[in-house]
């Protein structure tokens, strides 16, 4: 028994590989940046910035200002966009750490000039708009009215004008025609801006969706932008959890919480140390399973909070493994949409949800 | 817009009474500990396991080496009992920190009993009984070769011996009753060692179920150890997310990824700066709820990784909210049992999946 927690591994190499895979899909004149919010969904901002920023990145996108200042040391000369936009209580950290907002809302506009004015220069922003997604960004109403107002902008310096897909993972949606057709328009009002309108997903559908500059997060992390098609990226997450105790069970005994899972027959056990706090959600009680050697071991019972319980049957006698030896979570064997969807979730979700508690190790 | 993050308040003065609460039901002789594993449920084990200490509690309970090493400074005289059990791995560990392992297997026993020969004195332990549960403990094989065989302890210093309930949350669930018979015949095997069979639903359940000392967790952090009845416990947790835009979206217009979700009539939406990288579960899309002055705005659309949309139409339009505004996600009119539900999940879930980017206010 040498491991209390699971281990993730996380294959910079293979991050490395996805971005220039991506690059490799851009139309000349366009560059790829990076979406590392949620500390970089999950795997860690600053190695995985570092990671970026040394191989040619330098364009990042995070949510929050706390995000920001997290990755500032790992790229010092890149432009980071804060993709929630402008907060006017903390506007020291944008003109101190050279942070670019998107600013989405004449509210936002209007606090940013004066931190321009203040500061006796034209502060770097983004435009946000929202073209339909209805979560973030200047609506239609204000589009018009900046239109005819450019002077609303006046005194800061609009580095690039971007839109954000709703639906670009499902092939031909007509949602992402509709958007490129809105952001067409945004686009020609602003012709000294960079564009900005592809995810993952919108940059693998049309060379048209990529413009000046794409924001891939997925696709980097190696989940599949082309959910239609076999997955075009390497895999950059590993999860390995431990066993902690073996058993057999015999015919008619329970397992878990609740006591949801009855056993038919003997059934060979593992208690392995990971549970719902470390992310293996507790949806998937009695539907997911994690791979010995290969072998899918259904998980029997409810996730715990810190335990999972797995079936061996699978598993010739003389293979089992013994305490200590790791299970796979994540891997060859189990991507993270197949966990997502035995889990009642999706690929991102699960990345996002990886726990605190995993030793992280970084190769490559 | 002041706050870029959501804010978890965690009451420690409501986490001290729902100690006291406990202990008023305790019978005499019997002591409560504290269940503090996974960073205490999600609330933060350091100031969590302090207040409880300052406050007297002098037993913890931990899954693992790593989570004893964060708590042992805050709680320097406590018992903590390592419920995983034994990592020889990380033997200096239990030594130099007088942790307690609850040993769970003959592997563990013999590993346990070589570091007290080389340590020279006999170590503290406590044996952790399966019955039934068939996750982690001595199977009832062991538990009878042990009974025949007690020089297989020689050198062990057992200090308790445990069980643990599968179902007790559930009223007069019979699996409770036919493992406190089986824990009653462990408990006559070891006349000189504590017993403790109770989580937070096995001690309110019957005080027959108490033994020396009873194990809550869930129970001190606000949750309802009877759900079939009214919750005893005090509220510990309030959780309030940050609007950063607010908009009216047309009839026929659709929001978030996916578009599966279609606005019939001119609709209000406030978008908070929280998504399921937080903790508000992708399942909650279209499901869940957040309150603004006790009014319920239903989720629309998919929930985002860093932000949710809510539907503001039965606020009256003079009341609503403005960017900065926080709306409750967890708090007098949402409890961690309605959130989990609506998003396919339970409120152990709900507690351990609170993200790393809320403020934490501790007061109290």
């Amino acid at each position: 028994m040498d491991k209390s927690a699971g281990i993730l591994t996380i294959d910079l190499g293979a991050l490395r590989a996805n971005y220039d895979i991506i690059g490799a899909r851009l139309k000349p004149g366009c560059r790829a940046g990076a979406v590392v919010k949620a500390d970089a969904y999950g795997l860690g901002a600053e190695p995985v910035v570092r990671a970026l920023y040394d191989h040619g990145c330098r364009d990042f996108f995070v949510s929050s200002v706390a995000e920001a200042l997290r990755i500032r040391p790992a790229a010092p000369q890149a432009q980071i966009v804060i993709l929630n936009g402008y907060y006017a209580s903390q506007a020291d950290a944008y003109v101190q750490q050279n942070l670019t907002p998107a600013l989405g809302s004449f509210i936002e506009i209007k606090n940013y000039r004066a931190l321009g004015e203040k500061t006796g220069r034209a502060l770097p922003a983004w435009l946000s708009f929202n073209v339909r997604m209805n979560r973030l960004g200047l609506g239609a109403v204000e589009e018009e009215e900046l239109r005819q107002n450019p002077d609303m902008l006046q005194g800061i310096d609009v580095r690039a004008v971007m839109g954000h897909f709703a639906c670009a993972e499902i092939k031909d949606h007509p949602m992402t025609q509709e958007q490129y057709a809105a952001f067409l328009k945004i686009a020609a009002t602003y012709p000294d801006a960079a564009k900005s309108l592809s995810n993952s997903s919108g940059l693998f559908r049309s060379v048209d969706y990529q413009f000046d500059i794409v924001r891939p997060g997925m696709a980097l992390y190696g989940l599949n932008p082309i959910p239609e098609a076999e997955n075009p990226m390497r895999p950059v997450v590993r999860l390995d959890v431990p066993v902690i105790r073996m058993r057999v069970v015999y015919a008619g005994a329970h397992v878990g919480y609740g006591a949801t899972y009855q056993f038919a027959q003997d059934t060979p056990l593992a208690t392995v140390s990971a549970g719902y706090a470390d992310g293996l959600f507790w949806a998937l009680s009695n539907r997911g399973a994690l791979y010995w050697k290969g072998i899918r071991c259904p998980m029997r019972g409810r996730v715990s909070m810190d335990l999972t319980t797995v079936d061996l049957s699978d598993v010739p006698s003389d293979q089992r493994p013994k305490p200590g030896d790791m299970m796979e979570v994540l891997g060859p064997h189990q991507s993270p949409e197949q966990l997502g969807r035995d889990g009642g979730s999706f690929d991102y979700e699960v990345l996002t949800s990886l726990g605190p508690r995993y030793e992280r190790r970084y190769i490559g």
